[in-house]
């Protein structure tokens, strides 16, 4: 092990980097170091590489997981700026290691880091290596929340993970650290009594103490203009925050607190470092731009030849990958249309690392084109003797030609002198040179970040640019780069880079050399082999289930290279579900079932050629660990009864003022009783959500759900069926973390919904108790999803139905406040008022019409009841009849004033029109007495249309008999109540 | 400078070395970090290397010393156990580093580290590089407290030093850290930030606070039985007490309390670290004792011959090279006498390397001896029948002779019967080859270590064994050493191992091999050469003077070649003491002086061969840089008068409860004001001792003075004198400092023995106040120093001599009351014994005989009164005279009871006797009154003699009459006090 980081020093000493010393403070990893946090910030130039034992409390588990330690060594790499060729670098540096490149598949995989506590983000790749993660790659954007210019290459290496890989060991005890002695005898001891420290030991009370005794000392450091000591102390806030993390002793406020606190601080850092530097002269010198590039001569062209333009780009995301091939075509497209240029199809395709748009039968000019300007009128031009007018020499004078020599032209029937020219068509390179460097210029992804170019910005760096117009080269020259006549090809072929000769048959060239450009081609070559590698094994593959995978993985690579891998039988037995989640989420195999469900095998698509058994070796044991990890988590968590694990809930700090996780759960169980009964669930229901109460989120505290959060819920089920419990149960308990999201599959069963709705309910009402609402941007504890969640889950489910928010709201305040916190009256209101809204938004994303989705909100109470009157009301909406009725009842509302009482002495009426409508009015509302929907409404109220009509012609409401005009109006009043029940009628 | 760390990573790898991180905790050195502090425990091996960055808040000094930072590099090796030849490897290392290390002069100069806070020590060397300081070598002896089993190694490069020198730069901000970038524009910026927090802006009560939390986690997790983590904190205990030092916020006795702390911690965390690797098996294996040797069979030898053994060392502290010749020629003297081997002169010689022992003339074998058994008298062992007795049968039998051969010997007149035995001599191998193995098993310094031996512990480890029979081999074992035929010459001679043919001539052997090994003959080629070097350049060494450093430059190495170096004459304008306790103390070079005094020049005495240019160039560099750094502070202290410095003493604590150093200046000056009124000094004396009062301990506010200690006083005088104070201020302000310790010059002027007393008393008074008497070996502020200086000052100063020790204190007591502190009559009473044990023991130390001493310490609060009453005393003690009256006084006090009064009525006496001896006694009382000398006393009251002798014979005094009893006891009891006034009769 030791020979690699020496092998790295020596490597990227030989290019230039200085070699640095790990920091004397703790550190969670090499980025914190100033060596990279303060020096990435300035115009100085600055390429180091160090290693760095980084600290991680939270992953301390007492030596005995393979692949976690509380101390990791990583090897840290900074390039600023950007030398044009880091990948290559890299590569160069995993040679060193004695990595055999050629052989292995490594691949940069998209990966965005981002640290708020630093103020920084930058985008990037994780490295693979046979599916294992070795180095995280990011070209930092912001730290410390400046800009940076320039730009920082950051490469960091994880150490122990790569001499796991290398040596072929599954424990990082068995590495062996020098000759004969291994990383297990050497740290061993430390990994026991560190992560007792960390997990078990350190002094909540002390550390705390620490952590507000170093932010103090770094915010009067800062005062006094001191960066560097100031940031030796936000690193020991840091790390102080990390061990009391690990003791499970943050709550969440405490945690938003702490990180503000720390933002904040190195924000401060960060800016005072740069003045400093500035103050100080920039003693390293200031890197200069990379100058702009200068395209030669435009060449000369006679025939008609097909454009081939390429973009070469280090690996783009694959999402970029899916739509760049469109957007440069259209963009393309576009571009040409405002151009005389004639030119055949336009087809475009993407790979990770090249854009590629070919344009058939591209004219070698534009033609030329006459334009005609026009000037006075004729009768205004020459005189009664013909002589040219004043306006006319001077017109003619203006444009070069003798006013003898101008032209006649017609304009709506009147004559004009003009003067026509001839415009000359330009040539192809001229128009396509300008043009493609446009387009390069322009583009833009999702997420955008520069790289050392003055101007460009695009989702990953632009390398090369490849322009041909037939055999000829066409110069395109976009700020520092200028297209040449090569393409890369795959980095670790004998001739990465090679010279094409002609735009025509370009994709077969590249097929020559191993790369498909076209995705749909990948595609299909990968479900052709998948499916005959499954076949081979007895399985197949569940290409429609994966789809959005298989997609993915169509876009990782150039030249997909499916590759069957296995792994231990015995791995069968965990959950399907933990299976396929790793399969997928962390690796991007393609699951592998038989007739009788998973098979022990997976599909990997490797990246061109490799040694397919090396690879396979690779990629087949980054499974075994983590399903060893997966297993043992199993284990360790089989061996504790639900009520175990449920006890653990308490040592799990929900929020500070809140209580513990374990508090959470009681109220939860509670709420879902009051809530069952309210229902009226049946008996065996209502003993289900009991039970289920009683376990509710156990997994939470089981190390697999801590490991893989995604699988709470999941792993709730597995256990409680393990454990005894009944199958409802065990559903309940999974179905309660239902809908995880927007899209996701909501409870089926009723106590599922129930314990659901009741985790929503208690979740807002608490937060919104504590005045923790979320605001801006800032949900911490994902308020939003759980009122969306609560409101989907009411609309899909009969039999929580009866469930209003108000209700539900009520349910839960109850029993917060049996834990002496109190949900106000406006607290509640304002909790209410958040899940309406919820509502509104996903009825308006789903595309339903603003008025009408307004119109249904007074009903959003019970949502059941406002989809059904907004789906009656969209039924009814271009109806006549529904008009009219809405018609008379506008009408009613704009005269009744405000808090007029719906009630009116009969007798006073006079007229018979009212009289009429008074009869019509009676019968209607006793018709609708009670709850009603709008449909039963419409049917019923119909008939009121007519009487209050011809009300409306003959009586004159505000009669100036005081009594008279009171009956009046509570006749009409009487009708708006009516009317209000089923929905905001001003909104129609 | 990253080179060289690459360099020395990969050297030390290739050795068999691990290669550790730097730790992420701030340690003061690399000897803290864990994988040295806690691998060298216990008996698992461990060979390391490792960088450390070394936080010495301490050094800090804003980036502008040239040689000074807060964090400098060290590159730390521990080779456990010692692998028999770590010289040689750390040899190899320089010249990894390209060092090149024929050419320099390289020597391992005696260092013996101890670190109290760590329970850690060991002996070794400071290793010096054409005098520059650039590593240490240490062999561990003990850490935490534990006594290590097996030793390691420690190598210490002081990387920045290193590099300076190998790069010819004078200020580490010119080091090229990495192609054309300087360390000060890397970490310029943070030397500057890091010395304003460690200085002037760390808040002192948050870093105490933090100081008390680790220290109270570690004793936490040590209950918990975690040394890894509690580690971790004592570690940070130890950085926040270097940052509060270092802030000047330590006090001396918060110094003690935070040491004894640190040092119980770091004693549990060894102690149970070596307990937990016992408990985890020592996953590194275990050390196996190195296997006892065994000397061949051993040679016929028939001729008389030379013996020559030499003792093969790393190398020694010259002290110990000066006495080893003589010491081991005594021992094997003796040892030879306890044989009959025969044998001429024993000569003995030695150097650092080498001890050698040269016997000549040892004969080839002991002379057989004959020896004589006596058995029974003759007339007991034959009957009368001739025929032998039982008695003589067993005595002959048991000798395994016929009683008929039976001897006769004559025994005090009586005849025996004897058995004669031959006793066969010896052969010299067999007496030598025993002799010499316990020669070598016995050998011991003042200081003794162990290495890897698992027997020998001597002053530095012995390496080989080298002994000769004139031309025989002569094998000799101790422990696991052999002797053989070679001997180690010059590390870098081309043959650094040579063969040995013959005892003869081997001094003469060595001569050609470069290496003196008679000390007188090289002290005489260092004279011979280092005056031809001094009139070289019209100078001359004051051999005399400088004897010390002379003997030690002669103990320093094996092959004396003194080289002349020069320094800039402008340095010459520093006081001479400043120049010369650099050259002397720091660098061992010896001064030249010309007619005017100091000469810029210096003779060093380098070892053996070498390129005297560049090693001529180094040491002028090393001198250079260290007359850069003494001109700095002068400069910068000159620029403050010596008011402003006084000001500055405020910052400085003295002790907590007793204030700073400019409170006891305070005091100081007003003790002396007292006492030079009390002692009547004149006029001119007493406004001397006034301003100098008010300056009093300026210096030590001084750059130069916290630089180098030792020029206290000295320095005060050159500022006082160039700010225009009076010389007789200035000298004053200079003895007051004196003397530094016992043998050192006095004060010589009144104003300055009065302020030394002062000083003293002030001490003394303050200290013994708030109960901080020495205990035991501990005596953290000097008490001993300080009492024993008082009394030197009072015995030898006779303006001064009117100060008893109680006024002095008395006078001490109101300074310090006056600020607020009160010393108790005890604790003045304890201070003046204290002060009166260390006159005790100079005249003890002096030779003086111990009754006499006790017999006028009584007088000893006048030190100058008990002077002259002991010579009085020596005078007399042995005349008869003195003898008589000495027994009249004596038989006198036998007979007086303790407490009587000297009074009586001298009607009541009876006797003639008794009437005459009132007559004399009367007269000699009114002669002696007043204070009286022994002088004085003997000539007067020797007229007592007679008298009270007639007394003692003619008058009983133990009368019946009480009266009368009363009256003659009385008498005697006049006498008895009048004896009393001038010594303690009892003593004689």
């Amino acid at each position: 092990m030791q020979d690699a980081l020496l092998a790295l020093q020596r490597y990227w000493t030989e290019r230039g980097c200085m070699i640095m010393q790990p920091f004397n403070t703790e550190v969670g990893a090499g980025t914190a170091n100033p060596a990279t946090m303060l020096r990435v910030l300035g115009p100085e130039p600055w390429h180091v590489g160090y290693v760095e034992p980084s600290v991680r409390p939270d992953d301390a588990r007492y030596g005995e997981n393979p692949n976690r330690l509380q101390t990791h060594t990583q090897f840290q790499v900074i390039l600023k700026p950007d030398p044009g060729n880091p990948q290559e670098l890299y590569l160069g540096s995993l040679e060193a290691l004695g990595v055999d490149t050629k052989a292995h598949d490594i691949r940069f995989v998209e990966d965005n880091w981002a640290s708020p506590a630093l103020g920084a983000w930058g985008l990037g790749w994780e490295v693979w290596l046979d599916g294992l993660e070795i180095s995280q790659f990011t070209y930092f954007q912001q730290a410390g929340g400046l800009v940076l210019d320039p730009v920082s290459v950051e490469i960091t290496y994880g150490i122990e993970r790569i001499i796991m890989a290398l040596q072929g060991v599954d424990h990082f005890k068995d590495i062996r650290y020098s000759d004969g002695v291994t990383y297990g005898e050497i740290f061993g001891q430390s990994e026991y009594e560190m992560s007792r420290y960390y997990l078990d030991d350190a002094d909540i009370e002390a550390t705390h103490r620490m952590f507000d005794t170093s932010a103090a000392e770094a915010d009067r450091l800062l005062d006094l203009r001191l960066p560097s000591p100031a940031y030796v102390h936000v690193l020991k806030c840091s790390h102080m925050f990390n061990v009391l993390d690990a003791r499970g002793a943050i709550s969440t406020t405490e945690r938003a607190k702490a990180f503000g606190q720390m933002r904040s601080l190195t924000r401060r850092v960060a800016q005072l470092w740069a003045e400093r530097r500035e103050e100080l002269g920039h003693p390293l010198g200031v890197v200069e731009a990379s100058p702009a590039a200068t395209a030669g001569d435009l060449p000369e062209v006679s025939e008609p030849a097909t454009l081939l333009f390429e973009i070469g780009l280090e690996e783009l995301p694959h999402a970029d990958v899916s739509t760049m091939a469109a957007s440069v075509r259209d963009s393309l497209e576009a571009k040409l249309a405002g151009t005389r240029l004639a030119h055949g199809e336009i087809s475009a395709f993407a790979t990770p690392r090249r854009i590629i748009v070919q344009v058939a039968d591209v004219a070698a000019a534009e033609p030329d084109a006459e334009r005609t300007v026009r000037g006075p009128k004729t009768a205004a031009a020459f005189g009664p003797d013909g002589a040219p007018t004043k306006a006319a020499q001077g017109f003619a004078g203006k444009h070069g030609v003798a006013p003898e020599d101008l032209s006649r032209v017609d304009v709506d029937g009147t004559e004009h002198v003009a003067v026509v020219r001839t415009e000359e068509g330009r040539t192809a390179p001229v128009v396509l040179s300008e043009l493609l460097a446009q387009l390069v210029g322009e583009l833009r992804a999702d997420k955008n970040m520069r790289w050392r170019d003055p101007k460009l910005s695009f989702s990953r760096p632009v390398r090369w640019l490849l322009a041909l117009l037939g055999d000829t080269p066409l110069p395109v020259a976009v700020s520092s780069l200028v297209s040449g006549t090569t393409t890369r090809v795959h980095r670790t072929a004998a001739e990465p880079v090679v010279e094409v000769a002609s735009a025509d048959g370009y994709l077969e060239f590249l097929a020559g050399h191993g790369i498909v450009a076209d995705a749909a081609e990948r595609r299909r070559s990968i479900v052709g082999a998948a499916t005959e590698l499954a076949a081979g094994v007895g399985g197949t593959v569940d290409f429609a289930g994966e789809a959005g995978l298989v997609d993915e993985v169509t876009n990782l690579v150039e030249s997909p290279t499916p590759i069957l891998g296995g792994f231990a039988e015995r791995y069968l037995e965990l959950p399907e579900q933990i299976l396929t989640t790793v399969m997928r989420k962390h690796q991007r195999y393609l699951p592998v079932r038989g007739e009788n469900g998973l098979l022990p095998h997976f599909i990997t698509v490797a990246n061109g050629d490799c040694d397919t058994d090396l690879v396979r070796e690779g990629n087949e044991s980054v499974l075994r660990a983590r399903y060893e990890d997966a297993a043992f988590f199993w284990r360790a968590d089989l061996k504790r009864k639900p009520e175990e694990l449920r006890e653990g809930l308490h040592k799990l700090t929900f929020e500070e003022r809140l209580g513990s996780m374990a508090d959470r759960a009681d109220r939860i169980a509670r709420v879902a009783v009051a809530l069952g009964d309210a229902t009226g669930l049946s008996e065996a229901d209502r003993a289900t959500v009991a039970r289920a109460g009683e376990l509710a989120k156990f997994d939470l505290a089981s190390q697999m759900v801590v490991e893989l959060s995604g699988l709470a819920g999941t792993m709730a089920r597995e256990y409680a069926v393990r454990a005894g419990e009944t199958p409802a149960v065990a559903t309940a308990l999974a179905e309660m973390e239902q809908p995880r999201g927007a899209g996701d599959a909501l409870p089926e069963s009723n106590p599922g919904a129930v314990l659901a709705l009741a985790d929503r309910f208690d979740l807002l009402a608490s937060l919104f108790a504590i005045g923790a609402n979320p605001t801006g941007s800032s949900d911490p504890f994902g308020l939003r999803r759980a009122a969306g969640g609560a409101v989907t889950i009411l609309r899909a489910t009969p039999a929580a139905a009866a469930v209003t928010l108000r209700a539900g709201l009520e349910a839960a305040r109850a029993q917060v406040a049996e834990q002496g916190t109190t949900l106000s009256d406006e607290a509640l209101a304002e909790a209410h008022e958040f899940i309406v809204r919820r509502y509104e938004q996903q009825l308006l994303d789903a595309g339903h019409e603003h008025r009408l989705v307004q119109a249904v909100l007074p009903l959003a109470d019970t949502p059941v009841l406002a989809d059904a009157a907004l789906a009656e009301l969209e039924k009814r909406i271009h109806d006549e009849d529904f008009g009219a009725l809405v018609a008379v009842i506008q009408r009613a509302r704009r005269i009744v004033p405000e808090g007029t009482v719906a009630a009116y002495d009969a007798d006073v009426l006079t007229d018979q029109a009212e009289r009429d409508l008074h009869a019509v009015v009676a019968e209607v509302a006793q018709q609708l007495s009670g709850t009603t929907t709008l449909a039963e409404f419409t049917a019923t109220a119909g008939r009121l249309v007519d009487p209050v009509n011809r009300f409306f012609d003959e009586v004159m409401v505000m009669a100036e008999d005081a009594d008279l005009r009171q009956a009046r109006l509570g006749l009409l009043a009487t009708i708006t109540d009516l009317a209000d029940e089923v929905l905001d009628w001003r909104a129609l």
